[in-house]
């Protein structure tokens, strides 16, 4: 349960344009094999959500794009997005 | 580019409370390894974004649906969202 003094931090990372999706076009066959027809692009991303106590927002963020430097995302292929909720 | 008449439907998977994410807990112990501290919890869900062209907003949602059903999730392990945009 989130308390009171908790910030989250929702990291997205997806590949950049560009950057073949293996999984999206994967799954764009499957959907065709499946006759789900009318889909234009498929797209993928990965959430990882990090929730912090007692650490103020400002900070929270900054320790988020560190675990995003250090670990969650690879610059050369990944666009990231980082959104924070509650404090 | 996403054109006037598509709409994207996307699609949130994460593991149902309860069940083990070997990858949350992967990243947390890693975060502890980096000296990242304060985290307090970790989750993991992945997203699938669809684009429909030519195909109605209620129609895509229900496209969307079908989709997870027979393809992105098990709902014995899996929850899932889904929000439409554009139309």
């Amino acid at each position: 349960m989130p308390e009171e003094s908790d910030v989250t931090a929702e990291i997205r990372v997806e590949l950049k344009p560009g950057v073949f999706d293996a999984e999206a076009d994967s799954v764009e066959r499957s959907l065709g094999q499946l006759g789900i027809a009318g889909v234009r692009a498929v797209g993928t991303a990965r959430l990882f959500r990090l929730t912090f106590h007692g650490v103020a927002p400002e900070e929270a963020r900054r320790r988020a794009e560190l675990a995003v430097d250090r670990l969650l995302a690879n610059p050369v292929i990944h666009r990231v997005s980082i959104s924070l909720a509650g404090g």
